[in-house]
């Protein structure tokens, strides 16, 4: 009887894989390390994955799941759209504060995909970054922000705040993760709210 | 008599060295591709450059030889400091739209360096970021924001905002680099003028 994955395992696998490619580069880690690094042969890693390419793969889908189940519970708020927004971008930081080698690994190494993969990578983050363009045109409609403002530009900004956390972030700096995010939140927002065309 | 390095070809082969580090990635880059690009011949780049990791350097010294000079022209303005940091943020936007590859080689390969040459962008990063938050600083002894805020977590977001267009402006779309630039400062400063402790 064939036995399911243990996701459990799993995620082990793709944390482990996001922490060497993070610490060590992609092209100097290879399979076998990964799977000496959760204690497993390196036979019974390819139950799990079929390649490197396939690990680098998982670790940014990985990235992209979260920030998803963080944009539904953000749409299925009932406030109104920057809030909805600021609670994003809060959310947002704070995932990537916890997940700093994934994030990381995300920006750097994304070119580094099989075409293929590449391309479901990047479906997925266009749906993604969609979503946040879509709570920008919200607060323009609903006069919190100005109609004339380019909300693509907006929110890619907005983005760039987010994600650039990996670069200077350190654990060991003292400062929490909360109150980081809330006041990146507040910039985002108030910036928002502030510009004019 | 030997003859000085011509500043205008040392410009234009850090400018191809860039533009190929960025387009087929370093390690695929080699200082003949780069020598053949300038219609130069190896031995006479070695006038130049000792060495791939000099002319990566190079690369990553040039961003931070503009940001300066720009820097500088914002301490000597006349203005109270959320305008200079607006004119940086412009001034700062500008100049990544206008050099993509070499702003992304910067970012991608800044760990590649040798570890000696590695410290010496970082010394100068550091003293780059440090004006950054000089500024705003500034601005909160001014009264122009919050003095409760975190200077550095404001700066390194400010940085974030200006320093992720590489990674999603093309040219090609429409855009004009200046409103765009101004765009992104009003949001930053807008953003800082709002938030609160």
């Amino acid at each position: 009887m064939a036995r399911e994955p243990s996701k459990k395992r799993s995620r082990e696998i793709v944390d482990a894989a996001a922490r060497m490619f993070h610490e060590r580069g992609y092209a100097d880690t290879s399979v076998q390390d990964v799977a000496h690094a959760v204690g497993i042969l390196k036979g019974s890693l390819y139950y799990y994955i079929d390649s490197k390419d396939d690990l680098l793969f998982r670790v940014l889908e990985d990235v992209h799941e979260d920030a998803r189940h963080l944009l539904d519970d953000v749409a299925a708020m009932d406030a109104p759209p920057l809030e909805r927004l600021a609670a994003y971008v809060r959310g947002h930081v704070e995932f990537n504060l916890r997940n700093l080698s994934k994030v990381a690994v995300y920006y750097h190494d994304f070119a580094l995909l099989d075409p293929g993969r590449r391309e479901v990578i990047i479906a997925q983050r266009q749906l993604y970054e969609e979503l946040v363009i879509g709570l920008i045109a919200d607060a323009q409609e609903a006069g919190e922000v100005d109609a004339g403002l380019d909300a693509h530009v907006a929110a890619y900004s907005a983005l760039g705040m987010v994600n650039w956390v990996y670069t200077w972030y350190r654990p060991a700096g003292g400062r929490r993760a909360s109150e980081l995010a809330e006041l990146i939140a507040e910039i985002v927002v108030g910036g928002l709210r502030a510009a004019h065309r």
